[in-house]
């Protein structure tokens, strides 16, 4: 069928090199996810719309889903998720029978949302997310390790593949919502909505935002100057009670927030700072809150955010608390990708061709092949039998490092060096670095 | 937020024991196509609508995919894709500047039809599909090619895992209308659309149909004569030849069938079947069809199915023939699974639950933890500090085998057989089945 084709804004996808770095990703966070004994799941693309519109922030955003000729009438109206939290909440109550509590998961994929395309947003993208859900109580060092395990998670992204480090920045809902209400604002959670938008607007916008909500010149002065304050420890408790505002749920914010980054702090030094400024839009948020940002690379935003949700869901008899992060990894790689900041050392798997004589000898090399793999050597045989130079250069396009000629006691060459040496097919490996493709940083 | 909860029939989720034995079979199948040299690529979920409903039977099953608040005029009408044949041709025409020719990809992912649900139909599954695509010619070796490597992944499968053995049957779009055509038949590809229900109405609902296409019951007996024959091996061409029918399309088809039987036996005994009432559905086919049944599991019917096909894609210059073949990942394990004929020898990724003492040594723990982690034993520290047996018996619900107690010299308990020995956090592993969960088979 002979076709149109063109691409659709904000639905990202990635050429075959591309494609081998995400993987790369995805294997590194799920390798780190089960080290720390989370499960991993996978839940259906589909929420009842219902489930998907509770927020109204994000109502107009989702993508419905519906049977090309289904009857006006179809019971179930459908949307795709946009998250992975609200599938999650679902899922652990549909099976919390089959769970045991406290429950740890990892799941990682695809999300869509229909907004705007723009810049550093997409329609469908990725995402990584791990939580721990307790059944009516979640102890609080589950926050500490949902950060420890998000930041030891990305610094093996950096390390290993050259992702540029992270930096978490940290708040604490308590510690806000326990200052604005001593400062006598009515509605906290709308002022900090406002204070999210800091990054955005400035401090000009924060404070039109606030006195539009009723808050005098001071109260706004006391919300800027806490939104201000931030440190590698637990230093800032000090610069917060100079401030002359408090009260037990702000006590309570501090203190929390004290022992997560104390905490954080010792195993992962210099992974995470306070930041009072961070707010998190979402209401469900009611405890500590996460940002993280790749260093250097401030134009992405924020990669990972999370935070603990004390009632996310319930079924009536039991809420299950929780505490999470999640990574964008498309929101992370399609920028990197597109630079070039990284890439695959090739886009196949195959670190070697085997090249054809002619057609009446391909079940030669097609013997080298099943060699080769039976000692876990990524190969494939040359499509036909032009003369030997066509064919090296047949694997040099597809960016295959070597290839062999004759039968199983045969030679191989180097095509990157050109050396070429005598070799058996049942002994012989190429060179660890070759043997699958590698992810290079910038 | 309270919600009701109510499963949505026809979008299988997996318990996090479930998602073990998925996430092996995703792993095998990938280890497998890599060794073959098979680039993996995702696709966007959507498509043009207008691109899902070139075919005819399938249109009504498209789910359209629609902003919830998006006007009325939107442009491009997009549904999700019920295969991943139809997005890869268009992710070729797309790329091809960028892509090698011939091109290999494996492609593992969900895909969606709004069917009505019923015993072994998802609404969303996932497939594994594997094609090689040429630009304007692609040699016939490479359907042996992908014949193989499936056999290969789905012996991989029997053998590492437990799935039943698969048998794979081929026949030739060639050599049956090559011969209907001889017969006289006006219409070779109703006709073969006719054969290939010939497993769900019979002998007698196949002659109705073919009859009713105005076939004479001459052609017909011939056409269910032909239907009969099948063989491991090339002596079926004898068969065929013995019904005194004769093409030059039929005589391709003929050889063609016989060298892939042939090529495919040689490799992998027992492995294939010529079985000329294998028809496929779809009109794309062009030479070889493949389908692959369960030993032992025709209930599930056909688990992985594939064909030659000249030209699925094309851009008015350059036509692109391609052959593969896809794996129903979902629709082969949803059965297993739900009666247990698979299931993985623990729900967690722990080997190891780190017991606390009492929550002021918490950080004890965590050392324990971090030393196992670091020579990559995956274990998870007990939430809160009960009494020992309260710990044990935590590990036991969650299927964890072993606990350990103490600081980084410790001791470690196999809670299974009651030892409990001496151990050192930086140097004790886990018995090698105990690693990781394993997938046992019924």
């Amino acid at each position: 069928m002979a076709q149109r084709v063109k691409p659709l804004s904000g639905f990202p996808e990635f050429l075959p090199g591309g494609r081998v770095v995400e993987q790369r990703v995805l294997d590194v966070l799920r390798a780190t996810f089960e080290l720390h004994g989370f499960a991993g799941i996978q839940t259906r693309a589909v929420e009842p719309v219902e489930q998907l519109s509770r927020k109204g922030e994000i109502t107009k955003e989702v993508y419905v889903v519906r049977r090309l000729h289904a009857a006006g009438s179809d019971a179930d109206e459908l949307g795709l998720h946009f998250d992975l939290t609200v599938p999650f909440a679902r899922y652990v109550l549909e099976n919390t029978g089959h769970l045991e509590f406290p429950f740890r998961r990892y799941q990682m994929q695809p999300a869509w949302r229909g907004e705007r395309p723009q810049e550093g947003r997409y329609r469908e993208f990725w995402q990584a997310d791990i939580d721990i859900v307790g059944r009516d109580t979640l102890a609080l060092h589950h926050d500490t390790e949902v950060v420890l395990v998000m930041l030891e998670a990305l610094g093996r992204l950096h390390t290993e593949l050259g992702v540029p480090p992270a930096l978490m920045r940290a708040n604490n809902r308590k510690l806000a919502q326990g200052f604005y209400t001593a400062l006598g604002v009515a509605d906290p959670l709308a002022a900090i909505q406002a204070v999210d938008k800091l990054d955005k607007v400035g401090q000009d916008g924060v404070r039109a935002m606030l006195s539009g909500q009723g808050l005098s010149d001071g109260q706004t002065g006391k919300i800027l100057s806490l939104a201000s304050i931030s440190a590698p420890d637990a230093s800032f408790v000090g610069d917060v009670l100079a401030l002359g505002v408090r009260s037990d749920l702000m006590d309570e914010g501090l203190d929390e927030l004290a022992q997560l980054v104390t905490k954080v702090g010792t195993r992962f030094p210099g992974g995470i700072v306070a930041d009072l400024k961070i707010a998190r839009g979402l209401d469900y948020y009611t405890g500590s809150v996460f940002e993280v940002e790749l260093v250097g690379m401030a134009g992405i935003g924020t990669v990972s955010a999370g935070g603990r949700y004390d009632s996310l869901a319930s079924d009536g008899r039991s809420t299950y608390p929780g505490v999470g992060i999640s990574f964008g990894v498309t929101r992370t790689l399609a920028p990197l990708l597109s630079k070039d900041a990284l890439r695959a050392s090739r886009p196949v798997p195959s670190a070697v061709l085997v090249a054809v004589d002619d057609e009446a000898t391909r079940d030669a090399a097609d013997d080298v092949a099943q060699a080769l793999r039976a000692r876990g050597v990524a190969c494939e045989v040359s499509p036909n039998a032009p003369a030997y130079g066509k064919q090296i250069r047949f694997a040099e396009r597809r960016g295959i490092p070597f290839v062999w000629f004759g039968g199983k006691q045969g030679q191989v060459k180097d095509i990157r060096s050109g050396d070429q040496v005598d070799a058996d097919a049942a002994k012989w490996l190429p060179p660890q670095e070759d043997a699958r493709p590698r992810v290079l940083g910038a």
